[in-house]
């Protein structure tokens, strides 16, 4: 089972208000989708999750297919009864992973040839395997195996590897036979539009129920990434998704919205949260910084989380500083919270016909925030 | 406010059913107090630790008074609010941390000059100070300032020693004026039956509202532990809570409630969890052992823990494995659950006068449990 019902479409701009429904429930799009990389969003539980309005998590079939297996996972039920996530779970192709971990890994029509980061044991992901993973995982929606085409190739270069994309997103396409469980294609291109419609246009023709723009956020400038996003997302059927992987910041999820884009995943959330760094209504927050030693405030009087609603910046301070594992998971729990509740903002004004016209606010700690 | 209530004597052994009552609520003992030393339960939340069913924590007088310091959490509304855990609190003394942290602890009359392990700083706490921090800090029940007697320690060097410990009692006593918190005693003498005599005479004649008995479980080999703990319970009054600091494991609680002792804290329940030592119904599991890679079994079927109903040993050992936060969590969770229950066990077997007589199971993995 798989529906996109567009609710609403945005007066001001191309933002659409839908519903993805799936097997596992439905999700209310534009969506904010954590990352879960080892079959859990770090330092949280499912319940956390759920109190921070998640509604749909990823997991990365890299990691999952090398540790603990995805024959292991399948065995015992899917990553959704392994895991204890009821809700739906889109899972990635492992391709950028790949690259990402594997200096060495090697292209050929096949596959991608590479190192486990973890044991160093050579394995070949083909898009059959990566398949092949993601219906033993058992995910609701899983991703075509691309190429992911560094930022600094050269056009010859960038259409040679979209072409290869296409080639592995229509082998995806044949290999996928598992019910109730949804395959997306990839718009590659790198950093030319040009390209980037060539790549939309290939991957249109194979036909899928969702698209997403990948190779995005990979180290190229914010205009560029914008530019491109902007340029590609309407080139995408307007009744299907639009899933633009791995971004990004709050503004970047209004500027993407407003292209018309509907799903988002990305590590920051989690990955500041670890770092001490905090997303508030007021601006990012350094909980580290030694202004908020004796602050009685919570950490945003405008959050209704659990960390913001029964603890101080003194505390959460005190728990980095003593390098606490609670820190961890109050952190993380408010960095998803803001994160899904800045979402639902951004679904409120679509459906009221209000302007997608704020930002996030500058850094709460001026010019000593160590971010 | 400070009530000890003793419900039922126990017929075979000299274990007894009770209620302490504090202005946080009520301790039902015999209890083990999960430790909570920089203000928080590791991995913890209050919500976690209520769910399994604790109903005091301790907190570390030392490691508090040192980060963040005793005086902001004062004045952030004491230790109670400022790590959201509205049941009561006992805060030990600081004095076995001085010694066990700083190998250069210097004793005077005065009290123990030591230097902070965290940067070195010079400190003397005195029995005023650890008065004062407690006070400051507002635990239910807080414990007099003392010299733990090395268990090497020569009769006249323990004689000294627990002589010295009774004039900081004293000075104790003096200072303490916190009305809604109690002083408990602690009994010395090392591992000198004569001068565990001794010292509970001398630490009665003050008159305190508890007693606990200290320097034990700190090297010593666990028949010596038990025989003196054994000799010194009955000296204590009948009407006071008994307190056996740092004990222990399972078989311990057993032993040690037979001898008539109401109160444990330990910190092995928390800190094998990290190390992936479960506690079961079966015996200890060590989660990392292989033979649970693929076990869809929950790590104890006998438990009602939010770990055992939700999780398998697979995805407790993959956790585990892969050095995710969450794991430390869960098998946080599990073992104070599995603590909890345990005296749980103890206080019914008391109610309804069965014997005290089962004992914890042998390691269910055997030979190769890495603990």
């Amino acid at each position: 089972m798989f529906e996109f019902e567009i609710q609403k479409q945005h007066t001001a701009s191309r933002a659409r208000l839908g519903a993805v429904t799936t097997v596992h429930g439905t999700i209310h799009t534009p969506a904010f989708m954590p990352v879960g990389t080892q079959a859990t969003v770090k330092a949280l539980s499912p319940e956390d999750l759920k109190d921070c309005g998640a509604e749909i998590i990823l997991g990365n079939t890299y990691h999952l297919y090398l540790r603990p297996g995805h024959k292991l996972i399948e065995q015992l039920g899917g990553l959704h009864r392994f895991m204890n996530w009821d809700r739906p779970i889109l899972t990635d192709s492992g391709g950028y992973q790949v690259f990402s971990l594997n200096d060495l890994a090697k292209v050929t029509e096949d596959g991608v040839t590479f190192r486990s980061h973890l044991d160093g044991s050579l394995h070949l992901l083909s898009p059959e395997l990566a398949v092949e993973i993601q219906q033993a995982l058992g995910a609701d929606i899983i991703m075509a195996f691309d190429e992911p085409t560094p930022p600094d190739a050269s056009e010859t270069q960038t259409l040679k590897s979209l072409e290869l994309s296409t080639r592995w997103a229509a082998r995806c396409r044949q290999a996928h036979t598992r019910a109730g469980q949804t395959l997306f294609g990839i718009v590659q291109g790198g950093m030319f539009k040009s390209l980037r419609t060539e790549s939309a246009r290939q991957t249109i023709d194979l036909g899928f129920k969702g698209y997403a723009i990948g190779g995005l956020s990979v180290g190229e400038e914010k205009g560029v990434m914008l530019e491109l996003a902007e340029h590609t997302a309407p080139l995408l059927p307007e009744e299907a998704p639009r899933y633009l992987m791995g971004v990004g910041t709050p503004d970047d999820l209004i500027d993407c919205v407003k292209m018309g884009i509907d799903m988002f995943d990305c590590v920051l959330p989690t990955r500041n949260a670890r770092n001490g760094t905090l997303y508030t209504s007021r601006g990012k927050v350094n909980i580290r910084n030694a202004r908020h030693r004796s602050s009685d405030l919570p950490l945003d009087p405008e959050c209704a989380c659990y960390t913001c609603t029964h603890y101080s910046r003194a505390y959460l301070r005190h728990l980095y500083v003593a390098d606490e594992i609670f820190a961890m998971r109050l952190n993380s729990l408010h960095n998803i919270a803001f994160f899904q509740t800045w979402m639902s903002g951004i679904r409120r004004a679509i459906a009221d016909g209000r302007p997608l016209d704020w930002r996030f606010p500058e850094s709460e700690d001026s010019g000593n925030n160590g971010s």
